[in-house]
């Protein structure tokens, strides 16, 4: 933006005069098609940027087919998860020489699908999705996209019903050691807050696998890896442990003084989301309970407050910025035609042992 | 999306077969331009649902002029201030018809005048912006996108530079009400994290109103209310109790360590931003101080954590969803022709009293 203020938008016709050459090859250089020479390519491309000249991006690809813009669908977009993998998303796709269109869906599959057709409306060039999706749901929008030679790579939560790249975190390894830490410290009574959201919860370990198909990939990992940890040391599930309410604070909130209620009652709680660690903080007060004196807790997704509060939280922290840049080099790639079979990138998520935690 | 798995997407003429019309007809229909009877455009739309047709957005707003997306300029994607913002405004954009196509700036100028000229590129009806300008400073590419007919809507902070409706929160107002309840309580120090990025800080109250000229307008009007308070207690304004370093949480806290090492330190905090206040929290931790007991502190920004936090973190809530929404109506409205003066919204944030504030 380099011009003067009081001027009309310049045409291709004042570009063409002041670079001394005819409106076609203003034309072919702007647009990127048909041949122009280096020379006279750069007399354009000054010319245009002296004049301020904004080439009608969409005149441009209505020509070359491409928008340069990445088609983005997350949960919500106002969750600092998802805030995350758009910051890192929104870089690298800067980087690439692409913007980002976001669409968020409030985790509805209906919502999802009309994102996805506006989207391809829209000839994004590419979509990353944070599907809402359980783990083997069919998904003809995303299988309709890909026919149309519109790339789509899957960030955060990994999908059976199709073939496409795939860029998610460690969440069963690392759910895995962090239980694992907590019965190491002599806790036996878990709770595992929140479950995947379903009417009918797991009544064994043998009943988990249903649970975890029909939910989103990342809850069912985590519900998968709760369940590692316990037959590694030997100890039983119990239903009564594990919420499967809607992933709501309040919700959270609910299930944990649930669990407080029960004649056996967890000493330790594993949470699934930073809402999921605030309901828990926030049942334990109701009760007068105390972290971790009472009931030590293990949060997931770190944030500047985990660290500060008193005590400082245990977490796991997720590396949200690199899932989100990771998904948006993948669909670039496959925009540029890497032709590869599908990638499935597990990024590692970290456990970081602060005070939230005790020895039972 | 109700097409079955295997099909190539139906062209205009397999619509125009299916509805029993001509392909011009379609066109006419499904572009949203020409004239269409009620009834033929009843069946040419229920064909077009049943085939699955995705109509080609592009090459309709080649026609209607239109494209039904927002662009939106934001400092940071990732903070989660703006995360609240981006998800009003996305639901209230979605509620008017409209998708937003989302450019992060990183607070840079240079990077937002080419985020605008992208988005005018990109043909957006409109733009919301959070501009990284000063409050005085001149907006040339706003200014441009407004010669284009592209109605530009603030969001977050003012600029005195153009005519344009904005919509903010009542920073100064909410800023005094919040430090003059420090003083009430008997507060006469009182830290300010953190203050506008300059290299010249303020030496006076008289001298504030060119750093407030200089630097982003809620930065300016918070340190407005700071120095409001302080007169309407008859308390001198002192230089070394405002942080004027880049806002960053270290440098917060490195901020609010200089002042605890001041012959007179301060005994209560009031930080403008979470990551402000996260970095003064850690300032006390590593001076072995505790809050409110040593320092009392008012956040900026509430959030899940701010209410669980030991102690519970009195903060200034500001309605970012409310926020988000009102841009995206205004600049809506605009689009569609409203033609009054620009408006000047206020929205009213809130003083959260809990427990990180003590009585000196």
């Amino acid at each position: 933006m380099t011009r003067g203020d009081g001027h009309n938008p310049p045409t291709l016709t004042e570009v063409a005069a002041a670079a001394g050459v005819g409106r076609a090859t203003v034309a072919r250089t702007l647009g990127g098609y048909g041949s122009v020479s280096e020379h006279t390519r750069e007399r354009v491309l000054a010319a245009a940027k002296r004049l301020g000249y904004a080439p009608n991006e969409l005149a441009k690809s209505m020509t070359t087919g491409r928008t340069n813009t990445l088609g983005v669908v997350v949960a919500d977009v106002g969750n600092p998860f998802f805030a995350g993998i758009l910051s890192g998303l929104a870089s690298a796709a800067r980087e690439g020489g692409y913007d980002i269109l976001v669409i968020s869906t409030s985790e509805r599959l209906a919502e999802e699908q009309r994102a996805v057709a506006t989207l391809l409306g829209k000839q994004v060039d590419g979509i990353v999705i944070a599907s809402a999706a359980g783990r083997t749901d069919a998904v003809p929008h995303l299988q309709d996209a890909q026919r149309r030679d519109c790339p789509v790579v899957l960030v955060d939560r990994g999908l059976t019903a199709i073939q496409a790249d795939t860029v998610v975190t460690n969440n069963r390894a690392v759910t895995a050691a962090a239980v694992g830490s907590l019965i190491e410290r002599g806790h036996r009574r878990i709770g595992f807050v929140w479950g995947p959201v379903t009417n009918q919860p797991a009544t064994d370990a043998d009943d988990i696998a249903k649970v975890v198909d029909g939910t989103l990939w990342s809850d069912g990992e985590r519900l998968l890896g709760y369940v590692d940890a316990l037959e590694q040391h030997g100890i039983e599930f119990d239903t009564g442990l594990v919420s499967h309410s809607l992933p709501t604070e309040p919700q959270a909130t609910r299930a944990v003084l649930g669990m407080l209620d029960l004649a056996d009652p967890p000493t330790a709680v594993f949470a699934t989301e930073a809402d999921a660690m605030t309901g828990t903080l926030r049942a334990l007060r109701r009760r007068g309970l105390s972290c971790p004196e009472d009931v030590s807790i293990i949060g997931f997704d770190d944030s500047s407050w985990a660290e500060v509060m008193n005590p400082s939280m245990t977490v796991v922290a997720q590396p949200m910025q690199a899932m989100g840049a990771a998904a948006a080099r993948a669909v670039i790639a496959r925009i540029a035609g890497f032709e590869g079979d599908p990638a499935f990138t597990t990024l590692d998520s970290t456990l970081i042992e602060r005070a939230s935690v005790t020895r039972r």
